[in-house]
């Protein structure tokens, strides 16, 4: 953290030192990394400073840098980028307003300083403007990037993992140990899983190279984390990055960011013992027509459940679905099929989930034993690095 | 309206044969048929037959004709496209539902086949769907075009004046006239005029040529009717329309389609009386640098009236605001004003929705006379044939 102890005259009573923070910065560069660290604050807070990022300038480097921190106490994003520093300092500024701000300003250098009252005045060309910030003193703590005990993990695998995995995480609060995905790290592969009790979608990248790892370390990720992570993974060039995890904190560092996350606590399920062994009746399809007639049966299934059957038969695969309200739909798909016929019942939107998962290209495999069992999804694309499954619960229809 | 007396065998007793309607029809010229009619359809109606589509299939023409009506009864669009008929008749089919199936059918042709209980089969390729209708009977009677008296407007007119009025028009349920906008046809030129009360939007256009209108005929049209107009005219490829009234209805014909409206009753405000005559201090300023500048400044202003402050100087136009939340902005503008000093308050978002309507391109004119009158908006486009004025009354700030 950079020091911040000069020009503390104008608050001398407060815990910590600010200084009267006098830079100007680019306004690419200032929008580009609150544009990054936005995401994290909270919109509907009750407690005001959360929705005000932290801004701290600093002499580090030949120039000088300012160091933006947003937190919502679950997490914390905290960036940087270069400014000319005149004074540093440090200042609090409504999140939500000052980005919508810069957004709206032209191209240009951008000045900002520290007033009296916790005030800042912003000036850009012909631009003045003063928000109403709150003293630095009343930010939230954020847990500083462990000095060591970080894993390097590659930046496109794990993109990879959190979108194949992300949409299976519950949605009900209350279960409390599914609202995150496990992340598996092992010396030589990763894997991510998440479930909801009624579908699971487990991804693993072999060929990884992870050192420091013994065993395998197994992490849960809460879903808002993987969401900032996602976002964050989308907008690095690195190809790598640093994780490490305390024992109330996770860390993810990807170039100047660093992303905090509170850990979640509990057992995740075991979800080896629901992986299926002997779905041995299984048709492959195009993602695409799969998709589309899902889609279009999916419009009669009775709406609270939007369960449709799926009949195989010789050489067909057919969706059926119908409701009293709407009406009732079927589409059928040639393909090969020689195994007994069978019956299953699944709900559409998590058969879509997967297609979406998988980009809705390419082929998909889908591997019954019964009508009682899990089936099974898993793209036919021949990649024997990433191996992808998707576990399904049956519905009685 | 086609003749539906054929096949009526399982519907004998409801006021309006229908006979088995039978059909094949392309999915492209459905699809594009069904876009224009479902903004019609009333989404939250408590009365079920208005969230169907009325079909009538009739052996018009060379192969035969599909007309499709929507209507909320405040409104109606009736249009057609070519189909296989292999039976005249008519049903009513469930409007969202049937669109959605439509769009998420590959393309090619669509079978129609009119069921018992009203239920409604539609076949295409490997897919098969039954839809649950409604008697056609139940469906009501939608108002034909008036086999003369209609006026002959320019499509292209008619949009410059719709979009650059529309948004004018009173949002308040309780300002019964001022939910509509007037249309003034004269021999020689049409106008549009729009006004919530504290604002209005007046374009007329010169040069036209309107057979029939001896003296001025000026029409109330409720926002519900522009708004649909407005999207049938920019997806029309003819350059004329037909216009007709009777003392009920409106009626607007674009190629196949004809939209029918309710009219409004009552009084337009005599608009004629606030159109300022005297507002002589004006300036000149690019539209896209007010833009800027106004939304800047708008963040600042208070929540519930928008209010900022334009202040003439010296070859200078400031803007302000403060609000004891978030702070205080301005912003200045350089351009030539040599007239005495002047301050007045506007509404921001007043000012936004005119730059809007011109594109936010080129230059605007803001003409004044002081703090207590009406200010004038006017594009500096050297366009002689459209006059485009913008009235808005002054705020106290």
């Amino acid at each position: 953290m950079p020091t911040l102890t000069e020009d503390s005259e104008t608050n001398t009573n407060v815990a910590a030192p600010t200084g009267n923070l006098e830079i100007t910065v680019s306004r690419a560069e200032l929008l580009r990394e609150l544009t990054a660290a936005q995401s994290v604050v909270e919109r509907k807070t009750t407690i005001p400073i959360l929705s005000n990022f932290l801004f701290e300038a600093s002499n580090e480097g030949e120039t000088g840098r300012l160091t933006i921190t947003a937190t919502d106490l679950d997490q914390s994003l905290r960036t940087s980028c270069a400014a000319k520093v005149k004074k540093a300092g440090a200042c609090t500024i409504p999140a939500r307003k000052l980005y919508d701000y810069i957004r709206l300003l032209p191209e240009g250098e951008i000045s900002i300083k520290l007033m009296d009252n916790h005030w800042v005045q912003i000036r850009a060309g012909r631009s003045n403007t003063k928000m109403v910030g709150m003293a630095r003193a009343n930010f939230p703590q954020v847990a500083e990037f462990p000095a060591s005990g970080a894993y390097t993990l590659s930046v496109a695998s794990l993109k990879t993992m959190v979108s194949k995995t992300i949409f299976a995480i519950s949605n009900e609060e209350s279960r409390y140990t599914l609202n995150g995905a496990l992340l598996v790290l092992k010396a030589e592969s990763m894997a991510m899983v998440a479930t909801d009790g009624h579908r699971l979608a487990h991804v693993e990248k072999l060929g990884e190279t992870l050192e420091g790892i013994s065993g395998e370390k197994k992490t849960l990720i809460p879903r808002k984390a993987l969401s900032e992570l996602s976002s964050l993974l989308n907008s690095t060039d690195a190809e790598t990055m640093q994780f490490a995890d305390d024992d109330s904190t996770l860390f993810f560092k990807m170039g100047g960011r660093v992303l905090t996350s509170r850990k979640l606590t509990g057992q995740f399920p075991n979800y080896e013992a629901v992986l299926p062994r002997d779905n041995n009746k299984f048709v492959i399809v195009r993602s695409e027509d799969l998709m589309s007639a899902i889609q279009r049966v999916a419009q009669f299934a009775d709406e609270r459940s939007g369960a449709i059957k799926i009949r195989l038969e010789q050489n067909e695969l057919r969706l059926s679905s119908s409701s009293t309200d709407s009406g009732e739909s079927e589409d059928t798909i040639e393909t090969p099929y020689n195994y007994d016929p069978l019956v299953v019942g699944f709900n559409s939107q998590y058969l879509i989930d997967f297609l979406k998962a998988i980009g809705n290209t390419g082929e998909v495999r889908l591997e019954f034993k019964d009508a009682q069992s899990a089936g099974q999804m898993r793209p036919e694309d021949g990649n024997e690095d990433v191996k992808y499954r998707y576990i399904l619960m049956p519905m009685r229809i």
